[in-house]
């Protein structure tokens, strides 16, 4: 199967241009998530490290919203009476969800509109830049189940995009969000209008396609592999991956653009 | 000893409800630390562990200041002429209090007025949600002693929270960080009116004591432990970590109020 | 040689009251880096560490920009022909230099204005505090010119300093941040006149070289150290740090002032 053959049972899938376009599309339910769709959207980003031909992803809800994540009666309803074996094998399938978002080479525009919660707040935070609107309402609602704020990298990850302050409260609290927060605080790169939210979206990952894609795929695995790591280590990383970088025609292309006076025309190797 | 037998000799206590109030009270002094209040706060913070009838603590100073932190006459002289062996019994005290705030289940609601300055910063950045006036003065004064900013885990933390320009502007200069330069920066969750300050903080902390208690501890744990882990590392022990969570009754109780129509009632386990 | 006799070759050196000014001087083109001066910036600050007569360092850029950064013909050129072992070598001696800047026990202010991009934004990202006008534009470029973000260090420390939502957003798309958003950011921590840009950045460097000398560099070792270490290990790491920080005159100095009402005078000892 190719990029060009996919043909999604849970969600909505189109490409065009390099860029391809998730769309969470059960709108009367605000888009939750059921535990096929976990499945399917894991399989999916997964395989966008075997299509090339996929050089952006933008991730988006129909109707006005985004998600609301794990669905209450499809998911939290069996999770209840689930013996622990079955309920790692969901924690694990959830967070390979994020494991694999953050594993693809394709950098991800999540385009946020409405609500923005639980698991659907996650793949906001596991995606690489944010385009929310003014009415865009994203929470951490796991406490408000009864469980712990720690879910699918939580813990790890809104702390290094938002601070420790700002992300105990939300995560202990699962209060809401605003969009003005979210842009204040570095969750969201910018606010848009609703209704240029997916163009807008499109554009900015239509002009990430253009550029070097074969570099953009190592600057998202040096974004996941530094965090954990000392200064020194993290520079002599930088050293090795950046002189990979340097050996691809891209980077030659560049040049020669330069030199031109013209714009370079990347090809992603 | 269980929590409302508690009667500390350097600091005021009080418990309803599931939150306790911790209260620095020497107000003439602006509540100093001292080698014994030090202690006192480490052992009180290590007993909580033990107490889960207190859900959520409150920590705040008397007479509108929070603290002025280590007293200079009755601890900077007297370490002036320590060698080293107990020197470095005293570093490690005051770390073992950072180590027992972070240490304890319970969310810390940190109430900040006026002063708040060296160790008392500390235990302000140390705490989990921060609750400030608009004249909270917060500096990390230790430069001004002749000492270094890595004082009780002040490099490692401050940094997670306001970011590492601003956190190494504060800590080479020992400079003032103003309360609304502290909300900017996501030190304070919020400014609230000086005398709305402890309600504010109590109320605070009384919604997150009506939360799942067990939860909570979890998400303080994790929060804790993921700052120097991998990313897939992080996520594993987060599938972990919440299918735990998974198994309380907490979690059903949710479940069956949603399904009800009602709110949950969490008893913590 | 001392810090007095220094005369570099390939960029402005001056030294008073302790602090050392570094100046990028090719405004003709923006102060941009050869292989030459970024060789020569290595070794000097690799010299800082000892020559205790700097207690702190301004690096500044010339003629109303402070770096261009790699120049086009002079460096990339050249590295679109060589083979993976010299590339590593290129590689390794830009890394050398971030690693050189952090090793130094001085702190660094940079000072900086209009044109701030490419290498000469990681030097600026590599410095500690960082001053900027209204019309400095700061742009990680890597991607323009086919590479990754992961230049010297950035994928590790820019996301420390102005999150990791803001600054994949750098690194993927290579776009100018502004002086406002720098300063919103966390990355600048303070706009100045750009007619008063060097006096107000050696008047900071002259305030932290009247400081305790051993201590902030003592501080800006933790600040390096910490960034990948348990919560627990940090709180250790401090606890000796600052004892050995207890042992200096400096801290006597401090008290004794202190209890005789004066300000202290700092040795850095």
């Amino acid at each position: 199967m190719s990029a060009a053959d996919f043909s999604p049972r849970h969600f909505g899938w189109g490409l065009a241009d390099g860029v391809a376009t998730i769309t969470l599309n059960r709108p009367e339910r605000k888009n939750p998530l059921t535990f096929e769709s976990y499945a399917e959207l894991r399989d999916l980003f997964r395989a966008l490290v075997y299509w090339p031909e996929v050089k952006a992803v933008v991730l988006t809800g129909a109707g006005g919203n985004f998600s609301s994540g794990g669905d209450v009666f499809e998911i939290i309803g069996p999770l209840t009476k689930m013996a622990m074996p079955e309920l790692l094998a969901f924690t694990r399938m959830t967070g390979d969800l994020v494991k694999a978002m953050r594993g693809c080479p394709q950098p991800i525009v999540a385009a946020l509109d409405g609500v923005c919660v639980g698991a659907g707040a996650i793949m906001a935070m596991a995606s690489d830049l944010r385009l929310a609107t003014e009415r865009t309402k994203t929470a951490f609602l796991f406490t408000r189940v009864g469980l712990a704020g720690c879910d699918m990298g939580a813990c790890a990850i809104l702390p290094r995009i938002i601070g420790q302050g700002r992300a105990s409260e939300l995560l202990f609290t699962g209060r809401t969000m605003s969009a003005e927060e979210g842009e204040r605080w570095g969750f969201h790169n910018r606010l848009v209008a609703a209704d240029a939210l997916i163009d807008e979206a499109q554009a900015l990952a239509a002009s990430l396609a253009a550029g070097p894609g074969f570099a953009h795929g190592i600057t998202k695995t040096q974004l996941n592999m530094e965090w954990a790591v000392s200064l020194d280590v993290a520079i002599e990383m930088e050293a090795q991956a950046q002189a990979i970088c340097m050996k691809t025609q891209d980077f030659v292309r560049a040049f020669e653009a330069f030199a031109a006076k013209r714009s370079p025309v990347f090809e992603g190797n």
